[in-house]
């Protein structure tokens, strides 16, 4: 049966809120997520999960302990599990997330950044 | 430790074969790859394995046995497993892969354009 088309640019413009993943598609174990972010988020790890941030639009800078690491369109990097990181951006950035179902956004930290439940669109 | 940062246009800008995805990153249970295809491949599915498509440049066919799904830059979809299907591309297309270590391009059939060792870079 024809699966669906997603265009990602389709999808970004129909939420706006920061911080808080959307799940548009599952492969295998793992989620497709989109997400914007603006401003600071927190430092945490995760702990048995590598995350796949993949930047569309904007510039994302992901601070680690030795240095940060800024990306634009068409950039990606995999912060493998374990690794402290800290996602920063000065404007929005919108971002595709690629990552474990289990994953939770702030990893090892509760807080009230912290999104359980997860919208699907 | 601060992660590769991968382009993507960078990377696709180093090979020009078709039909022989490219490894570009390790994810958890599943690989990131980057192949370029043109013309028609072959109908094949997947036994235990779902297949993410994202499309970077071009415009993209695959065929599935109740229609065709055509998709341009920044779209993308998910054939789940034991789906039948088959990429076309009457000019070539650039295409982003996500998909488990364990799946083979040519799926249950094997030919001349299966790919055992899939190169790295």
């Amino acid at each position: 049966m024809k699966p669906e088309k997603i265009n990602l640019a389709e999808k970004f413009s129909h939420f706006s809120e920061h911080w808080s993943p959307k799940i548009v598609g599952e492969v295998n174990d793992s989620y497709v997520k989109l997400v914007k972010f603006k401003g600071e988020f927190m430092w945490h790890h995760h702990e048995a999960e590598d995350e796949m941030f993949l930047v569309v639009k904007g510039r994302l800078c992901i601070r680690f302990r030795d240095g940060d690491l800024w990306m634009g369109p068409g950039e990606f990097c995999i912060v493998p599990r374990g690794v402290e990181h800290m996602p920063v951006a000065e404007e929005e950035v919108h971002v595709v997330l690629f990552e474990p179902r289990s994953t939770l956004n702030t990893g090892n930290v509760r807080s009230e950044r912290t999104r359980e439940q997860l919208e699907r669109m």
